[in-house]
């Protein structure tokens, strides 16, 4: 696979100034000697299906091209005749991001992993899986489930996100907060580069201090530095059955005392959501559970903590209640836990039901939630727009969701407004614009502002190093 | 302090080739206005002291002087002064590192950071620390304990390491089995770039997606990237009072095998550490404390999960049985606890009584901890080396330590090679010839078949972008 070393770089970088145009038509024309038709997709009423990803606001272009990959060598030689041929390059897993990083550019070629979806190995001693990027979260979780084991980066798309989209976005979830996100989960992988040599970083051990960590580096790059084409993933003894406690406020800034108090009191829950008002209230119309969609907001906590998860949840009872918290309750039984916690899971499906939305990604230092949210309100009091806000509040990841209705330009025009609001709110708080989404598309006017200037430079100058013709995901990420 | 954007970084790389020569004269000159007397160390009887670090096996060269600069302006300006008249830099801490990584080079300038010894705020409602590099591990350790607080990274070295060596090599420790490594505590930092540049990465936010993740990219990177000035740490609740369990096996693959056994059957004790027989005679030699010298092998367990230590005790009590552990004591008194901890502790230096030491530090999946045992015990009779062998066997990290009488050459020569015959089986079972010390000039020789090739290219790839004239510590690391 290798086509010569770092040298290489250079000197195609230097040959790259100026000379070469892209050629979309010879690079069609020889990819159509490498894959079968059914997996080089070229008429529009079929690419058309490759365009999009789950950031609603991003409008995609039309690329020229989707090809479906089997193998790394496939990849490699697709990537190979794009840098020969200058042909921007669109990775893609399941499409389920919500920043557009998977949108499609103009003239771009789609490359899509889902049909490199194999488990390759679970290795319940090492506590390990081996697996090709298409592989759905869920479908690890199963797997891993079935040998007492769990994957614990778990997105609330989990059934129907892929493991590369994860790689790709640093994706978070809910027990993120106890377990870490997807980076903390990734021993290793392999990365097809620019120019199509395939690199491998890391391995299946825990401990690794030989050299850079590329592993970190490739993690949440967006597919901007290389295509990810097999990652070594970690995994745990699953544990117990958790507790479950359900706290309602009535105001939100109560709430998010609380969860600063709980954070601050040492107690250490596997999951610590929030759900305002307009986020109740939105699941209760698609699924009534019972929900007090008279509160303000609710809290929902679980503790897996062997022998604790009970001594835990009286902890977050008793800083719930100290807060205001009402109506609390707490349970053992698993099908109730999995009955609230499908209702987080319900937020933004419900969301949906209600217009078109926005979902922000804004995290800040623990204890500002109560700013952030404050901040929210008043935000949405001022573009006049419905903001329902839920997230990860133990971890400070809220995913304020701004809901307009469909046509509605002006409104569609005070969402936009009061998200840049919402992060810029959050920037201030010393927070970040996202916290487990990525920058994709719909949020990299935002960057600037929210990182170092020396460190956004650095980030192009790698950006540079890796893909010195620009080919991979250009216009993303940063 | 910023001197231009990416752009310069183009412009001077250019200037760079071939026209410049080195000029310690106009350096020290220039540096010699800039820094204090006291500061500013260049006569030799004192710059010897900043020659080496522990790696007692490599030679040191003679450094043209050295800097003890007080704050991150300071260390910029020495950066764009060494970038002007092109002089290597060596960064040091404490100089506690194994691996050579601050060892002098010959005609390189030090840049000692032991004077930025600040903690600079310690946050225990976002629970986080914000230090400069020179503070010492255990500094931080004490005043986190002050908030009910833990600095969860714990080299051996805790007391004598400095925190800007530990994020340097990434160091571990004996409690990373359950909380992490260096990298995973780190949230944030601030660098100065090879130009003077000074860089800002991450924040205070848990979770952070919004470009490259250039924390991950700096730690470890052994000072051959930039130089760390100021790091957010990650604190946690200090966990309860901890339960710990020692086992003696009669021989070592049974120790591993239990090793083994302890992760696959779901138990996650806080620390498991493994010394062996010429380990536990030192030790005892050292310090009496009864340990059984007719073992071939002990294990040290830790358990502090709330409410469930005991049980956890228990679970890892029956597999030490299971695989012929016998005298399995279990204590849940914290004093009894630090004294069996201090004998671990105790192994490095007990050890080095013995004669000259060759520490090494290779990792592997955990459930090939007998067979690097039992590849450790076959080159300590091919090469007729005393090794004793301790470490963090409960995430496969090892460190077999070669002992040998001072002066005697040919003794040394037999360590050498059995050092690299143990780096060699490590990388044969899946694993890396380096844990949590870093690769430094000790063991560069041995990093290309230990690395995947493009892999190791891409490395040099990132180092030519962010260090283009090669000033940061070169010739380390990779």
């Amino acid at each position: 696979m290798a086509r010569g070393g770092a040298g290489r770089i250079r000197k195609v970088s230097r040959k790259a100034s100026g000379m070469q145009q892209p050629s979309p038509d010879r690079f069609l024309a020889a990819l159509a000697s490498l894959l079968p038709p059914e997996r080089l997709v070229t008429e529009p009423e079929r690419l058309d299906a490759y365009r999009r990803d789950h950031a609603e606001l991003v409008t995609p272009g039309w690329p020229i091209g989707a090809a479906l990959p089997i193998e790394t060598g496939e990849v490699a030689a697709i990537l190979r005749l794009a840098t020969d041929y200058r042909i921007p390059i669109v990775p893609r897993g399941a499409g389920t991001g919500l920043a557009g990083g998977a949108a499609a550019t103009e003239g771009a070629f789609i490359v899509s992993l889902t049909r490199m979806d194999r488990l390759l190995e679970l290795d319940p001693d090492d506590l390990v899986a081996v697996v090709q990027p298409g592989l759905l979260n869920g479908a690890l979780r199963e797997a891993a489930a079935a040998h007492g084991l769990m994957y614990a980066p778990d997105p609330a798309s989990f059934e129907i996100s892929s493991l590369g989209g994860n790689l790709a976005t640093n994706a978070g979830g809910l027990r993120c907060l106890k377990y870490g996100v997807t980076r903390e989960a990734t021993l290793g992988l392999e990365v097809v580069l620019a120019d199509g040599r395939v690199l491998r970083t890391g391995g299946r051990t825990v401990k690794q201090a030989a050299g850079y960590d590329l592993t970190a580096l490739f993690v949440g790059s967006e597919g901007t530095l290389g295509i990810i084409t097999e990652a070594i993933l970690r995994l745990r003894p699953a544990p117990g059955p958790a507790a479950t406690l359900v706290a309602f406020f009535d105001t939100l800034p109560a709430a998010g005392r609380a969860v600063a108090a709980i954070a601050a009191g040492g107690v250490a829950p596997a999951v610590l959501e929030l759900l305002d008002r307009t986020t109740l209230r939105a699941v209760e119309a698609r699924t009534p559970l019972g929900l007090d969609t008279a509160a303000a907001a609710m809290l929902l906590a679980q503790s897996d903590a062997p022998g604790a998860a009970q001594q835990e949840l009286e902890a977050i009872a008793a800083a719930c209640a100290a807060q205001g918290g009402r109506d609390i309750i707490t349970s053992r039984d698993p099908r109730e836990a999995e009955w609230l916690m499908a209702a987080r899971r319900e937020a933004l499906p419900a969301l949906e039901r209600q217009g078109v939305t926005l979902l922000e990604d804004v995290a800040v230092p623990r204890r500002r939630v109560p700013d952030l949210l404050a901040a929210i309100e008043a935000i949405a009091a001022a573009h006049a727009v419905v903001i329902g806000t839920f997230g990860h509040a133990g971890d400070g990841n809220l995913h304020p969701t701004l809901v307009f209705p469909r046509g509605d330009a002006a409104a569609r025009g005070r969402a936009e407004a009061a998200a840049d609001a919402i992060m810029a709110a959050a920037v201030a708080l010393g927070g970040t614009i996202t916290g487990e989404h990525g920058v994709g598309l719909l949020k990299r006017h935002a960057l600037p502002a929210s990182l170092d200037p020396v460190a956004l430079a650095t980030m192009h100058v790698l950006k540079v190093a890796l893909d010195p013709w620009g080919i991979l995901n250009p216009g993303k990420a940063i």
